[in-house]
């Protein structure tokens, strides 16, 4: 018997990368396209899929995918639909993309769910979290995402959306406005940009020198800021304690909910070290219900950066139940064609 | 066959309540015990296992109980001890009361959780969450407790300690000092001590007129502000918006961790009515994250507040696990007679 692959496909607000992952979760061969170049989400689709094809033709694996993976911002897992995603080229509607790449890869089963539930499951699967049942993964980028694992199953809540964590109020008076709409938010403080921001504020109101005052204050960045502390810049460090301490005490927040084994953290910001995981960790242990102290782990990912979206993505497709159903004939990854054309129904498949 | 029961046991700080509880969540008979009479733990089980078999002998019942479920302060699912529960009268160790009541009633499989988890369960099985898979329970009483299911399930976390939502900080300058030792909590402000706190707070600093100014101040209860609200006094009406819009605030940020369908209310403040449900209800939906809007519900427990306790407990009967295992015999319940006595372990039963 052929050897079972699963596709995983990120898809970002520049790139969509996507790659065969195998069962040992190598991902023996990637690649990607631009996600802004259509404008048109059917010629996206169609790009997408003519894209793979080729990788997977190369790879000799065109019959041996077993489901596909895809994460990417606002998808909903129970609906198979990215559903108005700001940071896409697509519009502000619901596009049912798991229906879509399911018909397009002749009914592979698909499964969708957003980048930072993606990630927890890559996590879970290949890697610091393997072996636990309740953590929390909290990806530190531009945003602030979380993807939160109970009882060894993705959180999504009744909508699907469940898992917002960026966006608790740590805040609550004078707080940061958010992109959100809202004031105060977790993101607005604790992301590349929130950091960016601290050093904006910190520059306007104190006195005390700092290598940062050299760079044009609109232009500084969380890399510049991470530069500056590196190099021992006081108010730089101080940046990061700042974004530690309020990381820790929203930690606490989350461990009076869900008591998870570990917080594992992911993304830019997370590469930062004991800059920010000192503070993080002592506030952290300081701000807990005494009851959870000294039980949680704050860890960081294991997953190599680039492969990350793609494993975490593809970890959904052994899982996959959307599928694009074909009339007379159940899903056999082994019969698929890629050429057969059939109406445009889909439902959840059975229990594989 | 004779008809299947299960037994709940709810332990307070004051009284032990017990019933029988049938398959269509009746409680078919119930009665209760002094939680303090005995200082000792051994003594205080005998009591209950004597009295709870006298209850189910007056009601035939003997050999109809499938299970046993009790809640109890600081009761770990996972280990079926009490750990260090202040509020208890047996010091501040370990009970390991699954393994010992099972052993009082030869082996009936046991499971213990804590009472707000019982009520989830309650709710979920019998009461207003029937049908839901994703919601939370939140207990206003002499503190804030909670119970959270997500996928149909009770997040119990990797320790068993999970949902301690009373203690999500919700003032982090200045906030009001916390039974558990902290600052800010929410249990601090939503709780029926919170509430006369409030009073406490607002007849200090404020001069404008009110009848609770006729009460010793220390002596302000919940029920004081809730009378005088009732009444129409404009500063007791305004301690409950001030409740309301704390915990408006604080669920808010619930739904951006578990999005559940809805969150339901137990306990003497959740009988404030509008006083309490309107501010609350108005402040959580514009403190919601964007995508959450017009989504989760805030309900009112459906369960009678007199069986709630011990249908909460009885719920976790029918999935008993724990059980004192009595060698040569596997357990049953038709078989099952009180004076076997065998050797001290416990370990998991089968799966039913």
């Amino acid at each position: 018997m052929s050897k079972p692959y699963v596709l995983g496909i990120d898809i970002g607000g520049t790139n969509t990368v996507f790659g065969i992952v195998d069962a040992r979760g190598q991902v023996v061969a990637s690649d990607s396209i631009k996600t802004r170049k259509h404008s048109n989400f059917d010629d996206y689709i169609a790009e997408l899929h003519s894209e793979v094809s080729r990788l997977l033709k190369s790879y000799d694996a065109e019959n041996q995918i077993q489901g596909i993976g895809i994460g990417a911002p606002n998808a909903n897992y129970y609906t198979g639909e990215i559903q108005n995603a700001p940071n896409l080229p697509w519009g502000n509607g619901i596009l049912p993309i798991a229906e879509m790449v399911s018909k397009a890869f002749n009914g592979v089963p698909v499964a969708v769910t957003n980048d930072a539930n993606a990630a927890a499951l890559g996590e879970m699967t290949y890697g610091a979290a393997r072996g636990m049942k309740d953590f929390i993964m909290i990806t530190l980028g531009t945003g602030v995402g979380s993807g939160i694992v109970v009882n060894g199953q993705l959180v999504y809540g009744h909508d699907g959306f469940a898992g917002e964590l960026g966006h608790v109020i740590m805040k609550r008076n004078n707080g940061r406005v958010c992109g959100c709409g809202r004031t105060g938010c977790l993101e607005a403080y604790c992301s590349a940009t929130g950091v960016a921001r601290t050093a904006r504020e910190f520059l306007e109101i104190r006195t005390d020198p700092s290598t940062l005052r050299n760079i044009n204050i609109e232009d500084i960045t969380s890399k510049d800021v991470y530069d500056a502390a590196v190099a021992g810049d006081k108010l730089a460090k101080e940046i990061f304690e700042y974004t530690g301490n309020i990381l820790g005490e929203a930690f606490a927040d989350m461990v009076a909910f869900s008591s998870p084994q570990a917080i594992i953290l992911f993304g830019g910001l997370a590469k930062s070290g004991d800059l920010l995981l000192r503070p993080l960790r002592e506030k952290f242990e300081q701000s807990l219900f005494p009851i959870f102290r000294g039980k949680t782990k704050i860890l960081l990912s294991e997953l190599k950066e680039s492969d990350a979206a793609v494993l975490g993505a593809s970890a959904l497709g052994w899982e996959a139940k959307f599928r694009y159903e074909v009339p007379g004939a159940s899903f056999n990854a082994a019969q698929a064609a890629p050429t057969v054309s059939v109406p445009a129904t889909v439902a959840p498949a059975d229990e594989a």
